[in-house]
């Protein structure tokens, strides 16, 4: 089967064989995931063009009728891209053409596989990012009740790894959960950018025909055009940059948490710990029961905060206009959101069935945990800080610190008042923002002739 | 001179000396650039602490007088950090008491270093935030200018470096404006990120002391507390990450074209230039008229998208609660918004200055440009799109290709249509969200006792 | 089929099934390309075992025969890791088990598969690190072969992008060629630190068997023991890091080369292009000539340069002893040698094919290039450089600079005297440092009983 | 004071000082550091001039006079770079023609500011790489030395944070002073690679003087020359790359161990400890010791292996020929050195004061340590591997597992036999094949005429 750009005086040889295994990569294995995406892009498209006389009312009907078993076949798995087709839309187009003969190929007017594939992949981010807020929410709320049910359960608090200042579970569980909202406050952010409609940029030069590229941002539900072509076309390589690090950063909150939890499972530490049957054993330690789960959350957080290097890395210096080399992004962009997508999950799961240890504070070698409670004690009193400061220094030193271990903290955010109520409604606030209704609504809607 | 945390047991061996050379590092020459958040931070501190009776009256006016002088200046370039003395909070609070006694000793009552600093690079990034988005405006407005200006001069558009299709200077010009928006929905995610009040976290597990925090955030002018301390802490590196990046994302807006004008200001392509004494000469080859000014745009540009790499490279995998390592975040993070601000205001002198060659696409060279052209005239006319495809690509294959170089694009982003005045629209919708006037309206009251 | 670490305890439930399939990952797909490398390393093992006691003879040949078959099944791409076995360890000891019941379990003694999956990665390493200097190889040769044949033909140099100094063909060809001969030198640090043999540090903590380390070092070939058990151990992650970072740096040759191609073939420069078939077309633009190639080795080698940033994040603050972070580093290094063979091989096919413009120094824009030329003659016969420098530049700006276009640069590493005969001494030397032979000498002797 | 390449025709405006204000940058301050470089770059410079006839032996008798002075000044730090002067290269020609007129403006024939800056960074890479080797090999005997004296005091040893087998200080001191063998294994390469003349190269294209390469590359101590003009050019950035991986790689090893250190001083390991004085307290927690200096190292560390990406993303995709941009790698690049050192000279220090705590195992938490000991015990007693693990498995969970808590670990790289002496042989002859002495050898003939 030709590629699209064949004129047909290639002669087949050897050679082109080479050059289009290189070339195509796994393009054919990634854009199947594309697939969906790539036929609700072409619906509005068609629309659109019978709105400007560029298809009449019989060809979109047919078409649309087409596409609809296409997407259906998408949604089911059942889309693949067959052997010597280039990329998904080649595939798509040559479906439509064997059913429909010459009318199939009239979809491509107006528009370049470079404006196609951009409009893939915003539509599949936009998609993609809606799970992953859903999931982080879900995450969130399983933290947010962790923290409400321990917020008096006492955890040493360390600064530079030393013993410090009491903590709470509350504090701790509820301290991860704020984190996801401001890495929900950038995912939102560069889901904005991602949301805008590149179509009509078309190879990223715009076109001569007469489009309305109004009328498939409508369609599509999203909110605003890229308006200038060239910067649509810019936007590639940049959209991705941007969601990888968004990606990052809440990987980047979930590997710092399974840090903690590596660290408070561990023999020494010894704070927290989960059901036999979710942790790993050893081929040769017969005794240990391993965080796998934590470890690998914490690994693929650490990669998903790669993920924007190397995507500024291939596209550093490059001047403006279409290269091929944005292709290579999606090997590791596409993957990167399922990657996300079970970490999330199974945290949610894991935090299900943590197990917490009550009383750690008694144990004698945290008692100077409370030398701060103490100092502030005698300042209420009266003390000047600096002068009570240098006194409990002086009795820890002389080992007459004996501390009274009550804990009355009482402002916002502190343990046993950890400010739950308004970290929640944060949340709530930033997930509305997205608006994922109107997306919905605008899709639910595109199929109607 | 004792730092802060001296008991008064250490004798002030050479070997002291070596470990305070080595961990004071460059705190003291970068706190400097911190002092007078440090002081607006204190003010806001001891107000809320005469409000909780930890301070009286007098005390808190003697204090803000003193925390004024302090301010000024701070503010005139005159403050500076003695020998000897550890980074900024010791400094002010050594002042303090060297004038008023234990009353300065009072002000760090219900506050350690770790949320004093953390507060002090919030209100510094606040700051800086507002002085990059003028400047990126004041680009995006010398950009949309020339857009308007030239946007029916033609330009040859390339994709894969090859020859493609007519764009405009009108389209280029707008692109980056465009592309600035885009950063600055970023830059303000990031900015409400940062607008969030860690005080009162202290060392990270909040206060026993009865501390008002949202007294302290109102003052400030922040959004919102960051709420839970523990979270407040965790923010330490998190919030400079995120700005790192968004910061980068101006950088690589910049980048891209400062290498779009080095590749145009090359001889071979010859479309743009600038006066001789905007460009730079050579030692050694008399005739050489060199972007050096862009160059280093690009460069620094490219250097900040760096920056948000070598923060998670430092930041990642430590468990949660304060380390010292995240004070060496500040050698890099601090001096990058001056490197941004210098290039944003170089970069719009120079296209104040830009001299724009007409008729470019007279040259036989770009006769190709207008092949997709033609291709759509007869799509229009009534050939599907494959054949008529095939019809031009024979014609320039056998040499007979000579279009009409009229160029007649009409959707919006077009040339002739770049949709500048829906790009400036959106500029101020997002400039107008990041609300700056509430913060210069609360620390306009923030001295009034 | 239960995992080796399962203690027989576990209810297999649903959960379960949700750990196991977050933890295995990717591992039962990569670890398919580690199957030959775990044979050899057994088989090393087990002579090692024999040796000491604690296998008799007559289990050793039971077990070589086996593995002989198991390898055989390796090499030749039939060998699958079994749905249900964690990885190909399990699936290997599973296979002699089945065969050779008890005997087939004692392979496990005095080894983990902390050491074992370690030396099964740096038997990898060093099979594909010995293609890919074969493969540089090859391309560092026709890139010499191209030097020698175009030492002459003349090439505007450019600095700042912008016209400077006469060079050639031959000095283009020849930097690339160069360049890599110092990509090898890096190599090579990296093979001699991947090269040394972790077999013996069990889970990094060493055995109580009385392993001869040193044994299964020479019978696999290795350079030296990595000697201390806690620092073998401590190589993975550090190991690969290392070698992607070499890879990168080969990468980076292809990439910094490939956008000189990209440039070069653009239609203002014209300086190079290749055969059709061996470009692409548009599926819009029926004239273009695309170099998709060429970006697809940029965008490769620049992705293989971001790959040590990835392992760096996922290792980072790591403290020492295995962590499952530490499986993940293997999704995108293993794969990496077969993306940069891929490069090298297609690099070298195009180069066989290049096509090289001549004359381009006759065209009017380059006249400039001349200049320092006759800034030199002039010193030549006895001006001072800075007069002279100022004599040329005042001829540019009247209008009076009409230079002699004649070339005489006469010393190594110019203009037709490149120094490819020394550069093909430095890459011989190089190579033969590797001592390749060494190791295939032993492996040719591992078999034999 | 003028630019080297002013033609004389600018007018001096407020517009050229923004511009060298921007383009000059910190060129001024960090040229200093190259200062004694550019000096001995220039006496071999004109001592190949003289000997092709471009300078009379009078000339260069004085040259070489006047440029020793200079040499003096810069090596006790009097050397300054002029305000209004560009860079070191100006300064000196200037500070030359001062003195002896039109002589002074000689030196430059053959030469332009890139080769010349490119030598000056060799030579400063090699003289600080040479200084790192010797840090490095302090360090190392401290380790070497540790590690003797603690080769059975026994520590716990961790995978995946769990308590996992025995190991001791011995293994742990020696597993990083092996892993700093392999770091200078790393730094030999890049020295190597750093270690090429690439004076004659000019502006990147070599010069049509007949000069004699050889004879810099001899004079100046190189192990040969960069051959080939344009790759001389195209190692600036690559070369800082590479050396500033290698730096990174040392500084990978040491922020490993300073995690290490930071968890072992956490109260709830309490493995080792420092004296008082070399650790530091807290503003507000009068107990705390804080390891501060490790976590600087580990920071700094970390810092270090973000520099190379840094320099990628600086480089990446800028076409061959040279540009501005490369200027900007020194920022950070030069610095990186002092940083590094100082690292490696606390760290030794440290070092010399750690204190150790005894019999760390005999706590109750620790004696499943000894499960796979007990396992191998009934293996060597002729149990199957897995039957023993099943054994010591079941005694486990019954709780009747009392292990004995002898060690007899024999094989090299075990407890108690750590391999130290090959270590030691290892890294003296990767350090003696850095050959420094054939470079100082050099150096000292320099300055005989």
């Amino acid at each position: 089967m030709a590629k699209l750009w064949d004129k047909g005086t290639n002669s087949h040889t050897e050679a082109t064989q080479l050059i289009e295994n290189f070339t195509v990569g796994k393009d054919r294995e990634l854009d199947v995931w594309l697939a969906p995406f790539d036929v609700l892009g072409s619906v509005a498209h068609i629309r659109m063009l019978e709105s400007i006389g560029l298809l009449d009312t019989t060809e979109l009907t047919q078409l649309v009728v087409a596409l609809a078993d296409i997407y259906q076949a998408a949604q089911s798995g059942n889309f693949i891209i067959e052997a010597g087709i280039e990329d998904v839309h080649s595939q798509v187009e040559m479906m439509l053409t064997q059913k429909l003969g010459d009318v199939g190929k009239k979809i491509h007017s107006g528009r370049s596989r470079n404006d196609q594939v951009l409009l893939d992949l915003k539509l599949y981010m936009r998609h993609e990012i809606k799970e992953v807020v859903q999931l982080t929410t879900a995450l969130f709320e399983q933290l947010m009740q962790l923290s409400d049910q321990h917020k008096n359960t006492l955890l040493p608090g360390y600064t530079h790894l030393q013993v410090a200042m009491p903590s709470s579970f509350g504090l701790w569980f509820g301290a991860y959960a704020e984190s996801l909202t401001d890495d929900l406050l950038l995912l939102q952010a560069v889901y904005r950018i991602a949301n805008q409609n590149p179509l009509g940029s078309a190879a990223g030069y715009g076109s001569s025909f007469p489009l309305d590229r109004q009328m498939t941002t409508d369609l599509l539900g999203f909110e605003r055009l890229n308006y200038n072509v060239v910067y649509a076309q810019m936007g590639r390589g940049k959209v991705e940059k941007n969601v990888a690090f968004a990606l990052g950063a809440i990987g980047g909150s979930l590997a710092k948490m399974a840090m903690d939890v590596c660290l408070y499972m561990n023999q020494n530490f010894g704070f927290i710990t989960f059901p036999d049957h979710l942790t790993t054993g050893s081929s040769i330690m017969p005794h240990k029961k391993n965080p796998d789960v934590f470890e690998l959350i914490r690994a693929k957080g650490n990669k998903l905060q790669a993920l924007s290097n190397e995507i500024l890395m291939i596209t550093a210096n490059l001047p403006s206009g279409y290269h091929r080399d944005l292709q290579l992004i999606k090997e590791n962009f596409l993957p990167a959101f399922a990657d996300l997508k079970a970490c999330l999950q199974i945290a949610t799961y894991m935090f299900q069935h943590i197990q917490i240890k009550e009383d750690i504070l008694k144990s004698e070698k945290y008692k100077y945990l409370f030398s701060v409670e103490e100092v502030n004690k005698q300042v209420l009193a009266g003390t000047p800080f600096r002068e009570a400061y240098k006194n409990v220094g002086l009795a820890i030193d002389a080992g007459n610190f004996d501390p009274d271990q009550s804990i009355a903290h009482t402002h916002i955010g502190s343990i046993g008042n950890p400010g739950n109520q308004q970290v929640q409604q944060k949340m709530q606030h930033i997930v509305q923002s997205f608006d994922f209704a109107s997306v919905t609504q605008a899709l639910d809607r595109l199929w109607e002739l």
